[in-house]
């Protein structure tokens, strides 16, 4: 893919990600960014808050499992990925767009948070770009479509034994 | 601040983040990212690395901390800041630059990983942009309920020790 | 400003720009920027379009009359900028919501192309990041020395008429 | 090519752009970006100038003409690109690293400046992303290596006949 228009984006989740899968099993996640910027105010002398931009987003495969299993309402989260326009018709009948971002990496921001990270399953080393997809033959830990009830990362023990982590880092 | 060079990596941490402290007392976190490009050979059908890209980046404060408690090796990372040039003279007496990573948010990607998130103490709530320098002055800095018992953030102590530093640059 | 969500965005203008005059005087033109990426089609063995993302976008001042005066429909440019969100409501009286660029910088794409680049009077030198409103009151505005005779703005007349705009803000 | 670390800068040249031509008689063209960041001092309450980062930059082919033919020392420009890392041995035999950029789009900044935009001959239309190589079948306008003596765009006439523009625009 060539052209795409990039994006990078830090905000706060809106709510929690929801995670479905297509008929053919697919997972894809969505959710909603808010970027909020912020300003100085000169007289003030105190920096305000601007207005917000909410940014629809998606992810799709085992990362939007590894998304629903990890993020929450409010996480702060960094995400980069490319804008795509959508085209739909609203309940008049008129013809719509939306801008949405088709994520590429996310991850939680650690400017005010810690995170206890843990590889999948099958993740494996270091490689940039893409990647084959990720073999996933557990119990499908995340099947119940919109939840994590009971737990959040409940599904945690089907990928959290990294095992063998030793030195197959590539550096 | 207007017209910085900002600038998105994802890539891997060639070894863990160093924390140190200025003779202040204020944390800063230097790694170096690795980002390696991906290209699909057409003839072989397949992807194939490209030549890394390794970016020298620093983060400090709070932040620093929960970087070097939350990053090892081999981590994947997003990480998103402005690009600066450091000037500075080799063993042989030549002026050389550099260009460095001054980060403004990073976070572990969660691409081939899972994370558990934990807000730090006073870290609060929602806002963009920068924040005043967060309080941090309990015992346990990261005690927020319900979560992250049992090991996870085992190495804080680690950290928690300044050392010495020499000089309030950390460079 | 702190937070903000910066893009660059390269694609060709859908139509001349628009340009309008505050109550105040205070330029700005409008215009939209479509970009379309392309996907090579690994079976063909060609590259193909992918669907096109478009991105209104505003500019203000002397900038944006110096846009107006260079850019036509068709042109191909790199813009950078911040998302804004801009909320409104449609002819039923729904409220909705548009993602528009606040453009920072703009130029003709060289790629397919080349330009006569002629300093605005008043303009100067270098530096980055925002400048004071430069001030621009001569008949000829850009009449630098040794270019751009011969047509090449003929088209200014068609800008230079303020006419009628309603309120401040042109959206 | 997926997994590129992807950037956008905004400066201004250092010295006009060296075109040369590689042994098959392909055009590079290079030249060193200045960006300098300001930063708004609130005791003096003005903007002052933070230190520059110097970006060496590369580009290449017809395109590469274009830049030499249109830019020159101190234009603003907007370039976007992809930092690559360049391994060398300097005079003392040690290895040493540098970054730079391969732009993919650049075109001088509309800030301070208008332009006069010519479609390169055999250019053509609108769409985004790479494109096969441009014919250019007159007689070599720049071919003097690391120079454009005599005039800037003497070689203008070439490909300043775009004719026919009328309605071919993909909009």
């Amino acid at each position: 893919m060539a052209g795409e228009t990039v994006i990078t984006v830090v905000g706060n989740l809106t709510a929690d990600p929801e995670l479905r899968y297509t008929q053919n099993g697919l997972p894809v996640a969505n959710f909603t960014i808010a970027s909020t910027p912020r300003t100085f105010d000169r007289q003030a002398n105190e920096w305000k808050d601007g207005e917000a931009l909410f940014l629809r987003a998606s992810v799709w495969r085992e990362f939007a499992e590894h998304v629903a299993g990890s993020l929450t309402k409010g996480s702060r989260v960094i995400a980069t990925g490319r804008l795509k326009q959508r085209s739909y018709q609203d309940r008049e009948g008129n013809n719509r767009t939306s801008i949405e971002l088709e994520v590429d990496e996310i991850g939680p921001s650690l400017r005010y948070a810690t995170a206890q990270v843990t590889r999948a399953a099958g993740g494996g080393g270091g490689g940039g770009g893409q990647r084959p997809q990720v073999q996933q033959s557990n119990d499908e830990p995340w099947s119940t479509p919109g939840s994590n009830n009971g737990g959040g990362n409940s599904g945690a023990d089907a990928w959290s034994t990294p095992g063998s982590y030793g030195d197959d880092t590539p550096f």
